[in-house]
């Protein structure tokens, strides 16, 4: 048997702006975003939330929900792209919480490391963990991604914001779904998306160059850090598609499979960051791989974009985007982005539908294109195992989604820039946020948290 | 066979300041930092260089010195705690390095993630890689480590400073060493050594609370990177000693072996901070474990204390750390602290003076135990293969260090201060930092490398 996901839960942040309010502010038309791009509502973290309070309310959740026994737990992986520290992982901290939680060394042969690669660190966690459990059985491993897509006021990424995490339990006998060991990659070193280190001179500060110390900085240059990404939005998409295109080939080839891929899957799961971001970068794959392939690929370029266009808009197209991709459009929608968790939330929005409505898909492959800027691109594939609906049913995902609180465009704006200092929204049975040390040097900067009942 | 290290190569920053240097500026004796603790020269990147151009000399001396076909590399994974971006890996920097210097596309299906966990990283990084090498006993993959050891000036970790990369060959048939499947983890959540943004109110630098942008910054509270950590060395020797001993049983009890662990191993390959941390925390573990036990474990506490300070100061124990411990120290002392290599660069030192002896090694069994900060510590063994003094050779360690260029204490505090702004010495046959983008807006932040030839 092949090892997979046994059980799968999540946490969003709990406020959200309507997408329709955004609009109203940006002078943007709502339905180009709703209708165009399938957002509705942007998911926000409230003041006492950060990474690891998603990740730790993600991981609480899986573990209560399945009456997980610690002690049977070999590794928690993280994957994220929002660390609050350089050195000391989300892991350390989630251990550390868990065992406030669950009790002291619960955890204390758990081996816990962050994985880093934008959108896709949950993605190489967990094809590491398969082959852990692979090797290793009688044990389990949880895979954990926790993100806040924050992107600066006005810009054109405003509006696919979203926050939250997602815990995966693998296993060597899953009930959700089984992976097969066959893994293509495509990589290439570009700048689409990434968050450096903002450097500004100390002259810039003090207006002098004498490299006074500054607040206690004694260094010429200041670095700062921005939880907002540097992008070129049209650059990703092209890299997304270059990248997944090119891992969708060769796990095809490697495969040894000759006829239509795509139509061995009866739906396919592919990062996010907006809800329609999967169907607006597919049809070429859908047009090159056809069985009768619309696209020869030996088209001159103007030939080739106009025929892609000519298939974006046919009715196979749309036929295919609601049979394979819009189950797990529907979460997306309403959460935003989730970065290294917005391919889990797909899964789980697919299966949450079907379950639904009582559809009966084991046995049934799904096909994952993952993606991470920077960039990288990976397709699998894993079948649908028997009792995947109760082990879905246990996370609840509208009921828990529709429990969001609306918040207004002001309110969200103070949450942006740091100006809210009470919370929007109490909290409860959830981690908050305790307070982050400001005084004892060798601690400075340490968080901590607590579980509010 | 078991998996392992096949080749292994290095790149260290190429300037030092002799730790006498540091001592007579900082009032301190010299002996105290030279016998006490084992430092004789720290080393310091030029103003060329940073993680990633450590990482990629490395990566490219490995290519080069074992002629390796990049496309039998299906993986590069790196452990690094001196990240340069919060999303984008130093591991993407990585290929596209790479394929600059030996051709496009050259890896373009290889799977490349960083790995975080403070000095441990690279050890995860590498556990995983052997479970893959184990899978896929016919491609091969590279872990990389590199980082950045800079502490505050006139802090009690300036003297332990350090900078460079290690690179590692991983197949399933290695000629270097070979690595058991049983592996023994101990961690807890801890605040011992750090690397947390710092947080400044905007107030704090306007001096009023109205939030007006400053240097583009919108958000009311600015996060400072430093590369500097917030740490307490004594009470992360503390954790050091017990995570390590907590791992050390645990491995003892899963491999089942009742007697003394450690005289199996000839050699004994820690995580050195500073050369002599390793003889100074194993005392404990050297007098517990003995065939005769030296400490029962129940003794009062000071009388614990008292018979551990003599273990310590026994000729015994002086014979152990000769024997064990010593070469692994060599490359340490006159290098400083490389974080995630510096297990590695103790591996390399120890397979080093053993080569330059003529001592015939091969089939024997060495010990490891990785400590990261956070914490976690892992105990593993590894069997020395046939053919392991050839490719040690290869790296040629202790000439290359020898080449190091001494500057004096302004240059280095210049350096530290980020205020030399040409190069001490002309870089050869290596990468450099060429420049950061300033003014395209969607590529604020780029860095862009080349190839010195």
């Amino acid at each position: 048997m092949n090892p997979g996901i046994d059980a799968l839960a999540f946490d969003v942040a709990p406020l959200h702006l309507p997408i329709s309010s955004l609009a109203a502010q940006r002078n943007i038309e709502a339905e180009k975003l709703e209708k165009g791009l399938g957002l509705l509502k942007m998911t926000l973290p409230d003041v006492y939330q950060d990474p690891v309070v998603f990740g730790a309310n993600a991981l609480t959740k899986l573990i209560a929900q399945n009456e997980i026994n610690l002690s049977e737990v070999a590794r928690i992986y993280v994957g994220t792209e929002s660390s609050i520290d350089s050195s000391k992982p989300i892991a350390s901290f989630l251990i550390q919480l868990m065992e406030q939680k669950f009790g002291e060394n619960c955890l204390a042969h758990c081996d816990v490391v962050d994985f880093t690669f934008a959108c896709i660190g949950g993605v190489d966690a967990m094809q590491n963990c398969m082959d852990f459990a692979r090797m290793n059985p009688d044990q389990k491993a949880i895979v954990v991604t926790t993100d806040i897509a924050k992107y600066d006021l006005e810009s054109t990424g405003e509006y696919t914001q979203g926050a939250g995490a997602t815990a995966l339990l693998i296993s060597a006998h899953p009930r959700i779904i089984a992976f097969d060991t066959n893994w293509a990659t495509s990589s290439k070193g570009v700048f689409d998306f990434f968050k450096p280190y903002r450097s500004l001179s100390k002259k810039e500060i003090t207006g002098n160059d004498q490299n006074e110390s500054w607040l206690g900085q004694l260094e010429a240059e200041i670095e700062i850090h921005k939880d907002q990404p540097v992008f070129d939005g049209q650059y990703s998409n092209q890299c997304y598609m270059d990248r997944t295109k090119a891992a969708y080939f060769a796990f095809k080839s490697k495969a040894g499979i000759s006829d239509c891929l795509y139509s061995r899957w009866s739906h396919i799961i592919m990062h996010l960051p907006y809800a329609f971001q999967g169907r607006r970068m597919l049809s070429e794959i859908f047009a090159l791989d056809a069985t009768e392939p619309l696209l020869s690929g030996t088209e001159s370029g103007a030939d080739y974009q106009n025929k892609l266009k000519e298939v974006s808009k046919s009715e196979a197209y749309k036929q295919f985007v609601v049979e394979k991709l819009q189950d797990a459009e529907q979460a997306s929608s309403i959460i935003g982005n989730l970065y290294t968790g917005s391919i889990f939330m797909g899964l789980l929005s697919t299966l949450t539908q079907a379950q639904l409505r009582g559809d009966e898909i084991s046995g049934q492959k799904f096909g994952f294109m993952a993606y991470g800027s920077g960039s990288k691109s990976k397709v699998f594939e894993g079948v649908i195992q028997n009792g995947w609906d109760a082990q879905i049913e246990k996370s609840a995902l509208f009921t828990v989604l529709a429990n969001s609180q609306e918040i207004d465009f002001n309110t969200y704006e103070k949450l942006h820039k740091k100006e809210q200092k009470i919370a929007v929204r109490e909290p409860k049975h959830e981690w908050v946020l305790d307070r982050i040390e400001t005084e004892i040097p060798h601690l400075i900067g340490a968080r901590y948290y607590k579980w509010i009942d």
